[in-house]
């Protein structure tokens, strides 16, 4: 078996076996196969294709290429959520706790953010003592003791994918079906996941634009977690303009936290509902969805959701006493308002453009190495289908240089589009498919 | 302009514009391109195509990539001849004396062997004091006294095109008609031919093993010849067996040298005639091609293009009394005899397994940097189509080690296809295309 052998039949569109699959991950993680020679290979994926046992055994290749998260002490049914990128996307920081409350084991390692989308790592660390860098014993351990813990990669979670994510990226191979599937359920597996919620998003501020698309990603990641023996939900959700109104790291902790103490903004409400009633039904504790939803809004409006978000932080050591006064959060130097220029209905508002922003003032970063200032962001007023009057506030920009204030607030206001026509609110949740 | 959009652009099957492909070819080879994104857009190319424009641009622009060998002092048709390449090709060394004697001046650069064929250069070398390495001025002033002077690449020709050449034969991308083609007429282009005369060769002992294939590389040739102002003819040949009888270094130049004498064997002598008839048309001295291979075999016959070669070995320091008496070049320790087996036809003697086994019994390189042994090579008695009886010798192999020596006996014996129904002699000129 050699990698040229290998590259000719993927490039003469002949299926790849395991141990094809399997030599090639391998050697390509130790450096026996060369970056020019996967690049190949991986662009005659790209062109080619694969089927669902190929990208099965690229997906479980791939999770075994380093350490492995071994979850088996909590059972079978340890759970786990992701996203497929979006903005202002502060799901897993409100959901996580309230699938603790139900008694379901959240040991979660989280990613940071790169690019125009945030990360959950990120926002945490915005919590003042928080540490996402505990060991992995500690981590189980807290899981032990109150049911949850969230910290970030300190585990070599399948190096392959992150050698072949950094090459697809510089060889124009990133959307691509077969590579973003086994990228993201390998992660996912090797994170000791045997029950995995998806968040499937779709639109502007997604990998997926179109929901045919996202849909065909869907039903792949499905079919492998099911080769894989990893029973797998895809819920769709629209990311065709932000989710929630903030965007930016402290930001968006104070909207979850508002969350959790039931001030629930609707778009949010709709996505944990839905994700958390379904990690519920593969938990096996609950197969009826809207029951499911009840159970969850019982759990924040009792307070029992939030309780647990205030025993995760205190457990890793951050101060709760900005939870409990949000107004403590550290702000930016600026609030410059974004304001409309016209009247009428907001028709579209796109979601990459405004992560774009986020992370230009500083909320993001450009390269891995970059630091992120937690103070500044975006939180927008109005959103799609909303009513603007000429003057009316649209979005607030919290930033801590003017100049690139000033910047934002130009490019923000042009990516608003007001149309005289009345808009239809668009829908959060464009499906699930199990 | 950036690669990543280039090869997103191939990817989807676009046309690339020259500034692209300019930009791809500079920029790989001063290396702020790197392998792994020239790899995916090759592999791109490969399995998406180039149009003719394309390919013209690429042929340009690796031609333009490194030196340029000037020869515009020897006026507009500066006729260059290139085979794609064969075993046992030893028509160079007899068509460049008789193409001089035309006053056709011969300023050439040819290459080394490597792999399975061999390389005008390393023939050459075998005669004892022939110098292949004199300056691009002591090259230029040969061909100005004598009309002719054969030289390896000192120049640095087509960097980018060795390049991607080297990088092709890593990733299973060699057999794409845009990029051979591109890649031939590039070293022709940069070693100064205005007129080409291709020799494209067909068979078991050629890249293209299908007369379909060699037919769309020669139409591709041809029409980027057009597009780039070189005119350009593509002599179809047979490559299924070896051309002539000798394989090997020394033994090559002597079969050359007796063919120079007046010993013409049937097959070369084909493929001189029919190269040398479109040279001399191409440089505008004769349109009848009947007639130029007349004029040809007199200058044969008369002596002249013996002379003409006496005087090129001469002139560049060679011995020309091996020339005069061929008995003079070393041989080999030993002379092993194949002989056959079974009585019958010779139905088929695969080209490229005699040149894999000449390369092994040591007068080829596996690598650049390997030493060849000029004594050794294999001298076939009998060829496709010829009758033999049980015990007859049907080749013989020059070895200086008896155990590889005895490998490549068992071997060639193999090779031999032999069968009792009568065999047609196959033809050498498979067909023109201008």
């Amino acid at each position: 078996m050699n990698i040229i052998e290998i590259i000719a039949k993927k490039r003469d569109k002949k299926e790849l076996d395991k141990n094809e699959i399997e030599y090639f991950i391998k050697e390509y993680t130790n450096g026996n196969i060369t970056d020019y020679q996967a690049a190949a290979l991986v662009m005659a994926i790209y062109l080619n294709g694969m089927n669902d046992d190929e990208i099965t055994n690229l997906t479980l290749a791939m999770a075994h290429s380093g350490e492995m998260l071994d979850l088996s002490i909590f059972g079978k049914n340890v759970v786990d959520k992701h996203s497929t990128g979006g903005v202002g996307d502060k799901v897993t920081l409100i959901l996580a706790p309230i699938i603790a409350t139900f008694g379901i084991p959240v040991a979660k390692m989280s990613g940071r953010g790169l690019g125009f989308t945030g990360g959950t790592i990120d926002k945490l660390e915005s919590i003042p003592g928080y540490n996402t860098g505990i060991s992995t014993n500690d981590f189980i351990n807290n899981v032990k003791d109150i049911g949850i813990s969230l910290i970030g990669q300190t585990l070599n979670l399948a190096p392959a994918d992150k050698k072949l994510y950094a090459l697809r990226d510089s060889i124009s191979c990133t959307d691509s079906i077969p590579l973003i599937a086994s990228s993201i359920m390998s992660k996912k597996i090797a994170a000791g996941a045997n029950k995995i919620v998806l968040d499937v998003t779709c639109g502007s501020g997604a990998f997926m634009k179109k929901y045919e698309e996202a849909q065909k990603l869907a039903n792949t990641m499905n079919r492998i977690g099911k080769l894989a023996g990893k029973e797998t939900v895809c819920v769709m959700t629209n990311m065709e303009e932000p989710l929630g109104y903030a965007v930016g790291n402290n930001l968006e902790v104070i909207e979850a936290v508002k969350f959790l103490k039931g001030d629930m903004i609707q778009d949010v409400k709709e996505v944990v509902l839905e994700l958390g009633a379904y990690m519920i039904k593969l938990a096996g504790l609950g197969d009826n969805i809207e029951e499911n939803k009840e159970r969850i809004l019982e759990k924040i409006i009792d307070g029992e959701a939030y309780n647990k978000f205030l025993q995760l932080v205190e457990n890793q050591g951050g101060d709760i006493s900005y939870l409990e006064d949000t107004d403590k959060f550290e702000k930016s130097k600026y609030i410059l308002e974004v304001k409309a220029e016209k009247e009428g209905y907001i028709s579209s508002l796109n979601a990459r453009k405004v992560g774009e922003l986020s992370g230009a003032i500083g909320a993001g970063r450009v390269r891995k190495e970059d630091k992120i200032d937690e103070t500044v962001g975006i939180v927008l007023a109005k959103k799609v289908a909303d009513f603007v009057k000429v003057g009316e506030v649209l979005a607030y920009i919290h930033v801590n240089d003017e100049r690139l204030g000033k910047y934002a607030l130009n490019e923000l206001q042009n990516t608003y589009q007001i149309s005289k026509e009345k808009i239809e609110k668009t829908k959060t949740i464009l499906g699930v498919i199990v």
